[in-house]
Order: C-alpha cells, then structure tokens, then sequence
C-alpha cells in the first residue's frame, strides 16, 4: 500500500472540529450542546442575497471569470471605497471564501521554508495553510493580561531572520476579539518597511467593531501598497459562511499577476455565490446596526458572566464575535471533552473551542478556551449556567486560583 | 518591494485562458468568435438543479461538514453505485470542483519532489496543481496516430524512479477525447501494483462514452482498492461548471484521513452547489440520452469536418466532448492567435485551445489544437468554415502536408 504524504502526516486537524465525534455521542444521549466552539453565527443572511438566489434565471450554471465575475468585483471595489479602502476592480480577485485567499496568497508570496510571523494565539486554519504552502509559522505571543494586543516590536525584531517573508494579523482578530489601533498598525509598518515584508492582513470581521473605536485597515496606512495583501469574505459579514465568497486584494501587481495564475488552475470561484454576493452589498445600513447591537450585548453579557466565575477570567474584546477566557482547570483540550463526554446540566452543555489549537505551542494554550458568541442571549445565558456549573463538577479543576501570569507561564 | 514565490513566478498561466485579450480585442472590434477553446457546455443545466436553488428555504447559509452534507454524500454514494462504483459515503469528500480533488489529493499523497507520470497530452492544469504541490509531472507520450491510446507498458516502467510515487489518468480523456480499454486499465493495474503506486482517475466525463464503448472506471478492478484516488466533479455531468461542486474518493482510510484535514482547513465546500448537486441525482436518464446524442452529432460533424481539410488530421473519439487535431501550420499558439488578431470571415471567427499547453514540452503540441465541440451543430458548422478558410489564408501554413509522424515528430 503506498503511503501518505509527510503533509498529510502532518496537517493538523482543525482543533474547533476535532471534538466533533464527541459532540456527535452526547447529542445521541439526548443532550442539547451549545455550540459556542465554531463562528457560526445565528444571524439571519441578509434578504437580499436569498432573494438572489431565488430569483436566479440562469440556463446554464457556467464558469465565471478566475478572479470573478467582474459586475460582482466592480460592486465589491465600491464597497472597500466606502471602507477607506481604495482599491481598484482590477486589485480584486474572488476567491472561494477567505481560506482560499489565504492558500493563494501564502503559495503566491512564500517559497516553502521561508517564515511567517504571527501573533498568538491566532486562527488555527493559519497552521494548516502554512503545513500546505510548506511555510514555517514563527508565532509571537500576545498576552491575555494585555487583552491580546500587539506584542512589543522588540518581538518581532527577535524573531526576524534572513528566511522572514511576511507577517500575518488578523484585524479584529479571531480567536482574541482584539482591534488594532492606529498606532499598533503603524508600528507593523515601520517593521515590515525596514525588513521588505509581506504584511498579509486578514480583515473578515471588519464590520464587528464596538464601543465606538476606530476600524484600521492596514491599507488605510501610507506607503504600504506594494506590501500589503488584504484576505476577505463575505461569511461573516453577511452571514453567510457557506457561500464560499472571499476576496485577495493587493495593489502590488507582481502578486497579483501570480494570484491569477493559482485562481486559473482552479477555473473559477462558485458562481451561485457570487451572485448572491453581489446582491449582499445592497445590505442596509439598518441591518448592520442591528447586528452590532445584538453582538455587543452578547459579549458584554458573556464576558461578564464569565468574570464572575471564580478563577475564569476573560479580557472584554472590542471586536469580532469571539473572546479568549482562561479557566481554573488542568487543560482545556481534556476539560472541552469532558464537557461532551461525561457532563451535562438539565441535560445541556456546551462545546469550546480549546485554546491550544490557537498557539503554534499548545501549552502556551492550555488554561484558555475560545468562545464566540454567535448564539442568542436566552442560549448564552443557559451556556454559561452549564460552564459555571461545569467547573464546579470538573475532577481537573485547578485547587486554587492562581495568579494569571502563573497560568499564562505554567 | 518584497518578491513574489518561485511558484508565484513558475505556475504556468492557463493556456486555454491565456488567449483571452486577443478575443477580447477583436470582439471590440465586432467580430463574433465562436469558442471551442474551453469545456464549457452550452447544454442548459438540469431543471431539477435550477429548481431547487430557487426553492432554498433557508434562514442562515452556513458552514456544511467540511467533507460535505451528509445527505448529499449519502446520495451520492448511491450514484457511484449505480455506476458500479461501489463505494459508501464515507469514502467521498465533497470538494469544491474537481479541482480541489485533485489538489486535495496530490498534498495528501504526494511529497515535494515526488513524481506523478502522466500520459500527454493531459488537462493543463494538472502543470498548475503539480506546481502547487512542488510535484514533479514525468509526461509519457501518447501519439495522435494511435488514437492517444495508453502509451506501451514499457515507456511507464522506463518514467518510473524511486521517486514516483503515483500515475494520473483522465478517462475518458480531456484533451483528447480517448476512452481507456478494460485491458489498458489492467495494464496500469499491474504497473501501480508491481510498484505499489497511486492511481489517480480523474472521471469527470464518465457520462460522455460514445458509439456502445463501454466505461471502465478504475474502480471497477479488483484489488485497486488501496492505491486509486478517484477525482470526480459535475461540471460536465449536470452542464454546471460554476456550481464549483467535485469530489475525492478512495477507499484507502488513510487518504481519507489526510485528505479530511485538507478539507477542514477550507472549512466546507459551497453550500448552494451542494443544494444543487444533490437535487441533480435525479435529473432523469432523458436527460443524459439526449446530451448524449447530440454530443455524438456534433463529433461526427466536427471530426469529419476536420478530416476533410486538406492537411488535417483529427482521430475520431470516443468519450469526453473535445478532439485533438494536427493542422498544417507552423505553431499553433501562433496561428490561434492570428485567429484572433489578423483574420475574420463575414466577421466571425473560432477561438481554439493551442495543443502546446497539453504537453509537459509545448513543442510535442505545436502541430496540434484542441477542439470542445460544445456548441449547437449550426455554429459548428461556422466555426468549421472559418478554419477551413482561415488555414487556407494562413501565412505560416506549412508548404505541404507532410506525413503524420514527421509533423508529430517535427
């Protein structure tokens, strides 16, 4: 029998699905799961992109163009101009949602051993695109005592070497809900100016941006053209995870004649949701206003419940849907399992996502759970009741508090 | 300026999309092209498949399985069953277009480095997955004077290093239409055993088997089950290109396995094809008896259209909906190009697919075009008449018609 490949070995399984079999026997069982493990949002998808496809009159469901259909990629253009984001149609190329943006981009700028900086924790699927391109991921962690903000740029300068090609943030991030300021961005600049970088920003949860403060994109800073390559979908934005829809978006042309080629092998992206996707940016006003609204009450709910169980602490993110919590337990990878396996609560429990999975270093992860909150207020109330419950009952639970640099090291 | 990957400057533009511009220009012009260059069909996608896009009654379009909706994978298996495929759900993941199978399947089997033997011509954009995966294609070539049958077993066991490591078959065959015996399938059998090797199959064009030929899947062996990666897609099946829906199959767990995290790393593939595609496996047998008779008509009159130019060979095919032929110029990237740029007849002209970009050495293709007879038989029988003129007014037409294996050989 031929054997796998070494990536195949070595791709790591997504740690938010990993438990998945578990959730699958406790549901079995009879028990209802919370799923705050997955940003899966329960938002409805706007109307006027179901009204799109309903009303779809096509009679044949042809390719489109590689990088997209080019109403869809003109409309798109005017949406990043009302972000500040000047791009042209041409600086445009859909993709089959933001992962594909991620694959093209890391196989069109890194050769396999050059390396990546990231701040961590990050999202997982970024080790996987890495294990794919054969790209080393040189993680830099970010503390949950600084609510996961920018490391010190001394960091980065350390982890420089001569095979550094880019870096990597995710703005506001997932799994942390941290926003960059102006400043922070500003400071990557100067970094990725000095060293000729890549800076690849990944900026899916732009419209998740709360308590008034400011969204940056890095291609709102000067002088970056030529470095940055902005990743984008319309999953979350519009909830709509499984059309598909993402955008790479770069004014450097070397990378984008290269990101072409990669979409051209692949022919094209899905043409049912680029419909749908160009009908999305008629989206009203009102109905990001309302989703906003929902989130910010989700998270200052959640977050404050959290904070109110003993020995759990959770810095209050300003973006995104999704916070970090650390929790008095001996590992979260056993204790989220436990959860599934072994607990339940008027016959509930709920799934998290363990922190492991977002470090390039497991330990570095293993007191901290990422939880988003894209579940309604009544369901993450009951969650939370099932958490707190939980890590009274846990046999693992940590004897004491401890201090939180403590765990952070431990 | 930081500098785009080797693979970013290596990955071959799509030959069949590269000529794009040039027929861009002269439909400014007002020049009507009809285009054989590339396989997309203009039969209408199946109403059952339109229908149930427009009956979508969902509230949130959200993430599927990463392998696909379970349901879907259950009826699919049906399919492949009624195909005497016999294979279960769980050895098909759902990908987003064959090309995703293939890409997902040479990471999980292939290392950088390895080598994948493939008879040529071949689909071009098996160059650009090999590129992305950092494979090495050892083309082994398949002569238009026998058809494009299978090359002799001893041209494979020449190609064969310690580093090859799997076989890549299109049957039937895009580009040229060639439809593998039973016994050339077990003539690969030995050669992937005796040498425990990958079978790739990619059998997208399962449906399209013309004149009573019969259709030997690989998985129709015995014994083959460990070592073939079936890549499948219903592009061509359902005439739905831009429904990006395809799939891997194996029976081989261990695959399967690798593949799955491939497949989490992009999350899931699109939702609406997926809706599509399961609505599809009941598009009724009619459906199928009349593409197929109308592709058996628009062979007939291409190939004996073809053959009937004076200098021009074409092998009559017997599956897929493309044919290879030698046309008695100089180089055909040139002359289809010139189609395009210099010539015109009662303003019309044909955009073809250069035989170059189906070779692994472009000059084995020089003499030859590649042909998708996937418009109506009426603007067949222009597009014929514009190439029997335009190789009469040609001004690289070569001086006389030479033998056929001086020309291949040339």
């Amino acid at each position: 029998m031929p054997t796998i490949s070494e990536k195949g070995m070595h791709m790591p399984p997504s740690p938010i699905r990993k438990l998945v079999p578990y959730a699958e026997a406790a549901r079995k069982r009879g028990v209802h799961i919370y799923h705050l493990n997955i940003g899966q949002p329960d938002i409805p998808t706007p109307e006027v992109m179901l009204n799109a496809i309903r009303g779809i009159d096509l009679k044949v469901v042809e390719y489109s163009h590689s990088a997209g259909i080019e109403s869809y990629r003109r409309k798109l253009a005017g949406y990043y101009q009302k972000n500040r984001i000047m791009v042209d149609w041409q600086d445009i190329i859909v993709t089959t949602g933001g992962s594909e943006a991620i694959e093209i981009g890391m196989m069109s700028c890194l050769n396999p051993g050059d390396e990546i900086i990231v701040p961590e924790p990050f999202y997982a699927n970024y080790n996987g695109f890495s294990t794919q391109a054969g790209v080393i991921v040189k993680p830099i962690p970010s503390s949950i005592e600084t609510g996961f903000a920018l490391p010190p740029i001394e960091e980065f300068e350390k982890a420089i070497t001569p095979r550094t090609k880019a870096i990597l943030i995710c703005n506001p991030s997932n799994p942390t809900g941290y926003l960059y300021t102006r400043a922070e961005l500003e400071t990557l600049k100067s970094i990725v100016i000095k060293h000729d970088l890549f800076l690849f920003s990944d900026e899916v949860y732009r419209e998740f941006c709360y308590d008034g403060h400011e969204y940056v994109s890095v291609l709102h800073l000067d002088g970056l053209d030529q470095h940055v390559v902005l990743m984008d979908s319309i999953s979350k934005r519009y909830s709509a995870c499984g059309a598909r829809i993402g955008a790479l978006i770069s004014k450097n042309k070397e990378v984008m004649a290269a990101a072409l080629k990669f979409a051209q092998a692949r022919l094209s992206p899905p043409t049912f949701g680029q419909i749908a996707a160009e009908a999305a940016i008629d989206t009203p006003q009102s109905y990001f206003d309302e989703v906003i609204h929902e989130y910010v009450a989700r998270r200052d709910f959640v977050v404050d419940a959290l904070n109110r169980m003993e020995g759990v602490y959770c810095p209050k993110p300003s973006g995104a849907f999704y916070c970090m919590a650390q929790l008095p337990v001996d590992d979260t990878d056993t204790f989220c399992q436990w959860l599934l396996e072994s607990f339940s609560h008027h016959d509930q429990t709920v799934m998290l996502a363990p922190g492991s999975g977002f470090y390039s270093r497991p330990e570095l992860g293993k007191r901290q759970v990422r939880i988003a909150y894209v579940l309604s207020l009544d369901s993450l109330r009951k969650a939370m009741e099932c958490l707190e419950m939980a890590l009274k009952h846990y046999p693992g639970r940590l004897p004491m508090a401890r201090g939180l640099a403590t765990e952070v090291e431990a």
